[in-house]
């Protein structure tokens, strides 16, 4: 029950003492904590009520220069022993990883009746039932605005300001690499790899880019979304994902041409059917509020049934705004204005079954590269009608360096399965040069 | 001090029975929260914790058919009785009106000791410190959300989600009846009188439409914003407001050529010159987001030193999304998720002097109608560079129906004084058919 929660952790930490802090990872968000609670602490204070004040940290490498001075703080080699310090009020775990040390942090730092704070969304995302359920039987915090969207109050957006609505819907713009680099390519022209490339070079990109561009950080951040929004359990491993690798250049001028941006979307949806939960790349209309989210700005929008559409923007990475919503949940934690993790206590989160994408309606972009020959055309047009796809525009390109052309087109709306057939019966051709790219068009 | 607050008021409530709530006013919006409560009451009580319960409700007219059944309420006929009510959590005032019975009613219901929610915007904007002491002394929530930009959970944005940050300006589209008659005129190309009528005609605007286009109605809102990005007291005095009722369909096509497009917009400055607010028409660039926000919704933009820009969209008004924001309040008063009014308590808020607006700079919109005779646009640029402005673009157009000539400018960058030294050089000109418009462009 919530009032025992609460009124647990308000016996144990006095409201007039200090928060006391111990901040675990000591990478770009940690120095950003740290440099945020050193240069706001007047005004978090009198917002707070009481001084918010870091007593310790732990990071692997205790002689790198992190532009902050940490002589203050106590050091300690081993994060997962904060957890038991008796200095110690509440634990931020900045470390990252959804198993391991993080983990053992989260387990701990609970078990031991202390309210945690993480960014963590891949650990929110696979274990963020387990640590919900031990914050509450401790009657601690388990906080992590900063795990979706840096630096926007979205997970306080749907969890307190949006409480009163059904949400049938949410939308998010929650990949800055992935964004970043899909409006490169619409203002440059670059293809994929050339972006990606450039990316990594300034530092926008990891070595490794995986977890960002196949759609998995985004999938992790609306398998959260998605529970706050619906009152669900928090469910990763039915996210239907696709990321952006296979985007070319052509696709992009393509959806331009129509009137659309490529944006990689995260959408959760509840409906009578269940819950659908998708990260893949859409064509999004110049006149939705998500067209015109550019660069690495993070957004979300949210479909209340009293509130209407909720769109939420602003920066979703970075030193300085996730160290604000790291800091925003401290805040909150120090005015004792904290509840279940997932809005509601574990128990009470629904478990709806997943909803068919095959069932699912709307428009559709399809891009072909095909051999320039004879009926080629008519191949794929013929595929499309037998498998009752109704095209609405279609262009074809002429022939590339590579001596294929380009067939794109946009379906009327229509059953996803019929697209998926038309695709079926269209494998192994040998007109295709390479594999069809399809997009959904994102109409609501 | 924040704890004791909030341990009052958890112990007069038991945080497992019903929140007990009085509903004063019926209109619209009263009408709406009886709706939300009915249609979303399972979801409600499972993030609230416990139920949501209207028990009573006030308003003038008993018979009025309100499209919802009030049978199973008490019925109080005069609503500051409500305050008194044993049988009553907390009292939800939606009468309006900066004074008179809304004023009553919250100080009774305040200092009866009971949480107090409000859709006011006048009466926070001018009474909102006096309340909020009263609720502090009394150890109880006083709670706004619906009194600034309708659904979009902006109070609770600044006071919680970007409470981390020092923030140094907020920017709000927070009148959507004017937000409407811009849209509308530059859709349409009409004049502003034809469009007020229009909207007037369809229910969009007053009988008395001066609070809404003359600015009132987004200084209120402002005031308030202010107060919460800022740390400062309520200041609704120090507001100069500027509405939308000179602004001419030339104004709108000269801004749209230029680029830009205009928006009616709150604005707050705190620097180490002081607190500056503003209420004016602006000249709002295509690649800020304001300028995208269109038709009767709100947004607000503020911009934290950690965080950024945050921007904040939804819909401003109306039953659903003003009775979302109302029974989000309701939802945290029922977790216990309460604080201070003001985010901080009234005593820790700042009282700044006013920073004067000509030592600011920035870039202007003018527009004059002057007679079509030699001479004139050599007077008006002689006194621009009189008073050292300097002039960025400038067009005539041809002569209008009257015999008239519009002439429009834009400066570059430069103190604000320049620009009003220029207009007092030409103030009483025999070539001026009528008062020069002028308007700020918002570069920020």
């Amino acid at each position: 029950m919530l009032p025992r929660t609460r009124a647990v952790f308000r016996e144990r930490v006095s409201m007039s003492q200090p928060l006391r802090v111990a901040l675990a990872g000591l990478g770009t968000v940690g120095a950003g904590v740290v440099k945020l609670i050193d240069e706001n602490r007047a005004l978090i204070e009198r917002r707070a009520g009481r001084p918010i004040e870091i007593v310790a940290v732990s990071a692997r490498d205790r002689s790198r220069d992190r532009g902050v001075d940490l002589s203050r703080f106590a050091w300690v080699d081993d994060a997962t022993t904060l957890a038991a310090s008796g200095d110690v009020d509440v634990v931020v775990e900045l470390v990252g990883g959804s198993d391991g040390p993080a983990l053992t942090l989260a387990r701990d730092t609970l078990g031991a009746g202390k309210p945690f704070v993480t960014a963590n969304k891949a650990m929110i995302a696979h274990h963020g039932l387990e640590l919900a359920e031990l914050a509450e039987q401790k009657g601690v915090a388990l906080k992590y605005e900063a795990a979706v969207a840096g630096g926007i109050p979205v997970i306080k957006g749907l969890r307190e300001g949006a409480a009163a609505n059904v949400i049938s819907h949410v939308f998010g713009i929650l990949n800055g690499t992935c964004n970043y680099i899909l409006t490169e390519m619409e203002e440059k022209g670059s293809d994929f790899a050339e972006v990606l490339a450039e990316a990594q070079r300034l530092g926008y990109a990891e070595a490794d880019p995986s977890f960002d561009i196949d759609g998995i950080d985004a999938a992790h951040k609306l398998s959260i979304l998605s529970s706050l929004a619906f009152g669900t359990a928090v469910d990763f491993d039915s996210i239907e994902v696709t990321g952006i690798r296979h985007i070319i250049a052509a696709d992009i001028a393509e959806a331009a041409a129509l009137g659309f941006r490529v944006r990689l979307v995260g959408h959760g949806e509840e409906s009578a059917k269940g819950l659908f939960q998708r990260v893949h790349p859409c064509l999004v209309p110049l006149s939705h509020p998500l067209a015109h989210v550019s660069g690495s700005l993070n957004a979300v929008v949210a479909h209340g049934n009293f509130v209407g559409r909720l769109f939420f923007q602003g920066r979703g990475a970075g030193e300085g705004p996730t160290a604000s919503a790291v800091v925003a949940d401290l805040i909150d934690i120090a005015r004792g204005e904290t509840g279940p993790a997932f809005a509601m206590p574990v128990a009470a989160l629904a478990k709806p079954a997943t909803a068919p994408a095959g069932d699912r309606r709307g428009r559709a972009y399809l891009r072909f590269t095909v051999a320039d020959r004879p009926g080629v055309l008519a191949e794929i047009t013929a595929a499309m009608r037998d498998a009752g796809v109704s095209i609405e525009s279609l262009i074809q390109r002429g022939v590339a360096d590579d001596g294929n052309v380009l067939i794109a087109m946009v379906t009327h709306v229509g059953p996803e399965r019929a697209v998926a057939d038309a695709l079926d019966r269209l494998a192994g051709s040998q007109s295709l040069a390479g594999t069809p790219m399809l997009m959904h068009i994102l109409d609501e």
